[in-house]
């Protein structure tokens, strides 16, 4: 393209999201800014969403960045709102491809810094801590990070600015005007924010189903607090890992009617750490073994634990089914879910408040009581940030189609009415306004199997799939130079039912038998015979056609 | 056993479930009449369970019924309550194990008549066809179908009086005072049972969590009626296949406003036809098919159609995703779940939620209307209940563990003190009281794969679900005479990333090359060598260990 040409473009603001709309999880979002054909970027977020059983032996599943990747020389940084794995989890996966200074607060940073030395990128990646309310330039972007309040320490709306317009990047958040930790919701400056014109709000749809309010994590503490002081057995309290509010909750309650606290999970003492290292939660005494438990009076202990969303290998999990190593509950006991389940996790939940009812343990659920509440804005909480910050755009983000087109109603019924509901990939033109799909840029995702990146469309997760539902059959054949058999046809079956062997070995000499015989080296016409008649038999006496492979060795 | 000794055995009226207690469907259950080493036999329902993604390729899970088929000799019938799958399903899999007549209302002899030809044994079964309100004898049972109300034609309890004592069984069963169809509850009857004395309830629990009141199928009538006469674009209503309340609801609420009424999914169209053959929904005029669908106007027409569990092949489902090839829909138009999402299936629900939202369509669930009322009692029902039939006893059945457990405490709230939860394979002596768990009898569950009933535990699933995680690897080799190679080691991996293979074959290699040569047709040595050397090769680079399969042809 020549100058005079490039010249002609106009610049503006994009945004560019490579994961997270229509879908909880995977939160990968792009701004750009400049001429279309020398965008300067800017990344917030990437975050990985977990397997679904749909792709079996995938646990993680990532963003595809490549688009960005390809642009990184004018990639000037990847900045993280908060430290949910859902906006932070794909660092460590995919900084290699960004090769970006990452910028977030000093809590998140701690996370960032335990995933990175497992991914042995510690000492490569350049992480800037920023304290919440910062202010920072990256190339044409001005910052800001805002304090909001959310489900996990130090979280924070993004403020953007360049030259062609300013954004309110809202991050995950409620408005909770008693939290427990943190800095609390920057009215305020939110406020200032809107005097000064937004011209975008993206925002998160999570709740937007729900009227109302969300209550306060002060309320759930009150609530956890009494529940605990009337508890005479052991009481166990199992939230998101990441939950240091709920975490800081627990631990009062128990000290509150003097119960020693136990910690059971990896992931809630890496939190506790992380937080410790930030200066938090440092008045919260010691903080026990699980070793510890078993000595000490039912009325004495309070266990806080991972696995309120059933995970099978989770501390409560293994106490439901009486397998954990050092805490076992059991009549009289109370365990209090404070968390909600997160969709698809339901079965697994199930089986856990299952297994706890069998042991005729006592479970408290937010069904029961205000033992949780949720981080995400309800309409009187969106409404309420509409008014500080008077976008004249907005973007639903963080929800599943229907939370964004609900999102999307809500928002025009509050007088907003320029919204737009772009798709991974979709180049969206925020500024200058309105808001326009200007045009399309790949995306995708990836799979974590094992520890490889692998593709996620006709990776081995399809592959594996598909041998979950008929299983395989390896046929192999030792032909001589001749073209007859040099040995016995040998047949490997594995995911079929027990005694089809011989209807399949006799299906595969057949067809040895009645296909002419290949020519030197050619007995790819050979193994397909073999290989549709194995098939045919299987589903004559099963009922299903298994994957069949056939290997023909000619000597 | 002599004649003396048997002698010295009481008669007593036992209870064994073989499915069905601690789960929700498989429902099986048996009752034995006399002394314990010559008990005679009923059979109450005998239904499957849909099969869990644990199980991959596992549609329909099956109750081992091996004990009693090994006692069939004294099993005089099996009863079915009503037409639901998880009390009627396994009949046409597991009646060449019972052999014995079956007992059933008009309407679940049509079901099941349709089940039975399917699987080749219409000619063989003898169902005995007994209206609701008969009473029958069978060996030292007798019986009597007491009307009930449920979700589904023709629902009944059992009463069961035998020389040792008397049991109502409830079935699945809630109290609507105002049902659109049948009989109704049959209260009056009910009381007059309690007032002859009743040892044991045999309870439904499904919904003991749920204070108060059930809605009646009249009450969501009258809703789905105004919605419906409100719309101005085309409606859909998916629900339960089997539900003919709300089939009927819905057709009449069409019909009010001149809507034709197509009908989508296999499974409703039996269950229409069986009503029909039954004398049931005779006033509902002709019911179009899905190639009518496109030539009505908008306003002219209403879709009942199957998928209210988000079943990716049912109508609904393909709707959303605009692949139906008759029916599609677009903004302005409406779909009406009439339903609950089953736990389990909320992921699916919420997929087929979501492409309805993408394409604009408005949805009304029961979470947003009264648009669906469970066909299971609540508190006021269960004490209303209790209040009728004055059991002396009562053993919860129909629900998981913590349902169970909260009906238990809900009785003994009631004053009723002797309550036992069993398992599936206890024996509980009913009468003479009090409960009592004095035996136990094989139990399990069988999977359906393909058209074979194979074991569920160590069977084909259990090896296709490792496969699904790590995949697999098939290596052959065809060695000399003297156990040199006589061609290149071949390797086929399934289910594996890309890019393994050469270090996978080197992996064999250097093994063959560094095990000793195996004498003559000894070759598990070495092929146990290459197995373990495959499979660590595979997780030096990719972080698991896949089933490797090795196959040795010696010439």
């Amino acid at each position: 393209m020549n100058a005079r040409r490039r010249a002609q473009l106009p610049p503006e603001l994009v945004f560019l999201p490579l994961g997270g709309t229509g879908e909880i999880g995977m939160n990968c979002y792009c701004y750009g800014s400049g001429p279309a054909d020398e965008r300067h970027w800017l990344m917030v977020d990437l975050g990985v969403k977990f397997g679904e059983e749909t792709d079996p032996g995938i646990d993680v599943v990532l963003p595809d960045v490549g688009f960005i990747s390809a642009e990184k020389s004018r990639l000037h940084g990847l900045v993280l709102t908060h430290a949910h794995e859902d906006h932070l989890g794909a660092v460590a996966w995919l900084w290699p491809q960004l090769e970006c200074p990452v910028y977030c607060t000093p809590f998140a940073a701690q996370i960032l810094a335990l995933k990175l030395k497992e991914a042995g990128l510690d000492e490569q990646v350049p992480v800037k801590v920023m304290p919440v309310g910062s202010r920072f330039k990256l190339g044409p972007f001005e910052l800001e990070f805002v304090s909001v309040t959310h489900s996990i320490p130090e979280p924070t709306a993004l403020l953007i600015e360049t030259p062609e317009g300013r954004v309110l990047h809202s991050g995950d958040w409620k408005i909770d005007r008693t939290p427990v930790l943190g800095q609390g919701m920057d009215e305020k400056r939110l406020r200032e924010i809107g005097a000064k014109g937004v011209d975008v709000l993206i925002c998160d749809s999570t709740n937007v189903l729900r009227e109302g309010f969300s209550p306060s994590e002060a309320d759930v503490a009150a609530r956890i607090a009494a529940i605990v002081s009337q508890a005479t057995g052991r009481v166990a309290v199992t939230t998101f890992a990441s939950h240091l509010d709920r975490i800081a909750t627990s631990i009062r309650a128990a000290r509150a009617c003097g119960r020693e606290v136990v910690i059971a999970g990896r992931a809630m003492r890496n939190t506790i750490e992380a937080a410790r290292a930030c200066g938090m939660l440092n008045d919260s005494g010691r903080l026990l073994d699980e070793e510890e438990f078993g000595y000490l009076p039912p009325d004495k202990v309070m266990l806080l634990c991972t696995g309120s969303q059933g995970e099978p290998r989770a501390a409560i999990a293994r106490i439901a089914e009486d397998q954990h190593p050092h805490v076992s509950l059991e009549e009289g006991d109370l365990v209090i879910f404070s968390s909600k389940t997160i969709p698809g996790n339901e079965k697994e939940v199930s089986r856990v408040l299952n297994n706890l009812a069998e042991l005729d343990i006592d479970v408290i659920t937010s069904e029961d009581d205000l033992v949780h509440s949720s981080g995400h804005p309800r309409q009187g909480e969106l409404a309420m940030l509409y008014d500080w910050v008077k976008p004249k755009a907005l973007i639903p983000m963080h929800g599943e189609p229907r939370h964004l087109r609900a999102h999307r109603e809500f928002a025009h019924g509050k007088g907003i009415r320029d919204v737009l509901i772009p798709r991974d990939g979709h180049i969206t033109r925020l500024a200058p306004g309105p808001l326009d799909h200007i045009d399309e840029a790949p995306c995708g995702r990836l799979h974590v199997d094992g520890k490889l990146i692998v593709p996620s469309e006709d990776g081995p997760a399809k592959q594996r799939r598909k041998l979950s539902y008929v299983g395989i059959v390896f046929v192999s054949l030792v032909i001589t130079a001749k073209s007859e058999l040099a040995a016995d046809i040998e047949l490997i079956a594995d995911g079929l039912p027990m005694g089809l062997e011989d209807d399949l070995i006799e299906a595969a000499e057949k067809a040895f038998g009645s296909t002419p015989k290949p020519r030197r080296k050619d007995v790819n016409a050979l193994a397909e015979s073999i290989r549709t008649s194995v098939r045919r038999a299987a589903d004559i006496a099963w009922g299903k056609k298994p994957i069949v492979k056939v290997s023909v060795t000619q000597l």
